[in-house]
């Protein structure tokens, strides 16, 4: 299988490097385009490296599979060029998710969806994805009528620029005189990826807002869990916030259900979900933190308890690691259900 | 006025002598007391110093008004006595909040609950208190039915060693080679005032969890609520998380209502209401952030939005400081309160 990634030195591109050796994944040959900028240098894959490359510009990326992670303007434009060219594209970013001729897909919750695919498949939103991981077999089980949800999210969703201006922030606020929450007036504190300082703060998510009030997350959020979980009256809404956390994001949850739903239900469901891990621990006050959801493939989920303020509803708490299930594992993921289900061939 | 301040040298209660001096409260004879360890320290208060002392065995404090800021365990022994030599105690602790004799009081939400008091008042956990600067005008105007709340609560929720280990642990972590998420066997960051890693992660609550799964301070949340706003049957559920901040609380609400609300209608009614200071700019895309609520008076609103998961239902977002209101402050109005209606005199 003839692979390449579009956009290999980012931190999505560099977490697919190294999942598709960690996964054997069938690579015959891989292919990693980045920007100019970048073009020449080695990347580690495997056992060996891979030399980044500048993109052709006929779109022809001489690869079966490609993994589109350079950001929204680049799939915009290229993406059904590059399956035109014979590749199926798997895209990492929000410019297709929504497009009724793509396929969005989480393998655990909707691989069917696949079936359908005419070149381009879209990879959901990692906030998106690590809700789903939890709410979707609750979803079959009993049936989601609405969720409402509060999320903690880390800077890599901001990609390698987020995670180096937490460090440097950090650094800079503690090295500072005085209260680390008074001193912003910092030079080496000013804020450049993101809009306000993210050390020891937190803020509402980083992305535009539109006249209802809710900023692209949480849109994201809503719209992308109605189109996979084929439920286009499914009410969502979340307030989407970054916090100073390196790699893991974390969602609270509130759901309900077409019918009441038993705690004891809720975790036997959750307890059998593939890709889930239960961590659930009252008496040890142990639950899904990003520091242990960070670097695992599973996505932790805990807090499971009955609503307390709605008869028959559920609350919960999950994290999951951004650059993995919520983008670069879940991408090949995506190959291997493509792979399994013979649609996918050099 | 003879005032005395109980446990002066935690986070309390040195923003209680602070406040005591900026708001000119009318002290005649200031006391502070401490455990034996501090006790002999020189406090600053106002432009002089006050002395700190160790508790007297007998009960009298010598004081009119007592702020009590040293602990469940001590105001559970000790309040009453303390009231029964003659002082009105104002206390910060979860001792007495839901004591039928006792009233619960934010001032700008029930003050008329002092009427009744009985030599002890109780100020609310912090993070009722935040939530229902928001809340409680919204519940005037509308009805509250139902609020659902996640939080993000700042270390300083766990007094001074709450802040030393999130800054201690920082610096241990930033100076660590390689990924700050992954080095957590360094001893220097081995957990001690907390039961996790609070540096660049968060957790859930670290409050004892009861059966049904809620810890204590999303009881309080729940049952405070209640008893403030005089609603015995109230719906609340919240989630409490702990985040790497220093010391301003969050918290994402979604809240029904009797009666279908606007937003319009929402941010009218909380643009007018004391304490809170509407943070509301979609354009700036500037929200509420503990950067921004940490030493100030009011809490901070925004986000204010219909609840696009509910007709009628309204969601935003809150900031406040979590030991000026959400302790201090909360309890030198409580005794300005007091003032005012002829309640407390020398």
């Amino acid at each position: 299988m003839r692979v390449a990634i579009v956009g290999a030195s980012g931190a999505v591109g560099l977490e697919l490097l190294a999942l598709l050796a960690e996964r054997r994944f069938p690579v015959s040959n891989l292919t990693a385009f980045s920007s100019p900028r970048s073009a020449g240098r080695e990347l580690p894959f495997g056992t060996g490296s891979v030399r980044l490359e500048v993109l052709p510009d006929n779109g022809d990326l001489r690869a079966d599979l490609v993994f589109s992670a350079a950001g929204g303007t680049l799939s915009t434009a290229q993406a059904w060029n590059w399956a035109r060219h014979g590749a199926t594209v798997i895209d990492n970013t929000s410019a297709w998710r929504l497009d009724e001729r793509v396929p969005l897909v989480v393998p655990e919750v909707n691989p069917e969806a696949l079936a359908g695919h005419q070149g381009v498949i879209a990879n959901p939103n990692c906030s998106t994805i690590i809700a789903l991981m939890a709410l979707a077999p609750l979803h079959r089980a009993f049936g989601l009528q609405r969720a409402t949800i509060a999320t903690y999210q880390a800077v890599s969703g901001a990609g390698a620029a987020g995670i180096t201006e937490l460090r440097d922030q950090s650094r800079a606020l503690l090295a500072a005189e005085g209260s680390p929450d008074g001193s912003h007036d910092d030079p080496a504190l000013r804020p450049e990826k993101f809009q306000h300082v993210i050390a020891f703060n937190l803020f509402s998510h980083d992305s535009e807002i539109g006249a209802d009030g809710y900023n692209d997350e949480e849109r994201k959020l809503a719209l992308e869990s109605r189109k996979i979980l084929s439920l286009p009256e499914l009410a969502v809404s979340a307030t989407c916030v970054r916090v100073p956390v390196f790699r893991a994001h974390s969602e609270a949850i509130h759901a309900e259900f077409s019918r009441a739903v038993s705690e004891d239900e809720a975790r036997r469901v959750l307890s059998e979900a593939p890709g889930v891990r239960l961590v659930d621990d009252r008496a040890g006050n142990t639950f899904p933190m990003p520091s242990d959801a960070s670097g695992q493939d599973d996505t932790l989920v805990g807090r499971i308890r009955a609503d307390m303020s709605l008869p028959g509803a559920i609350a919960l708490f999950v994290s999951g690691d951004q650059i993995r299930k919520g983008a670069a594992l879940n991408s090949v993921q995506i190959a291997e259900a493509l792979l399994a289900q013979g649609r996918l061939s050099a």
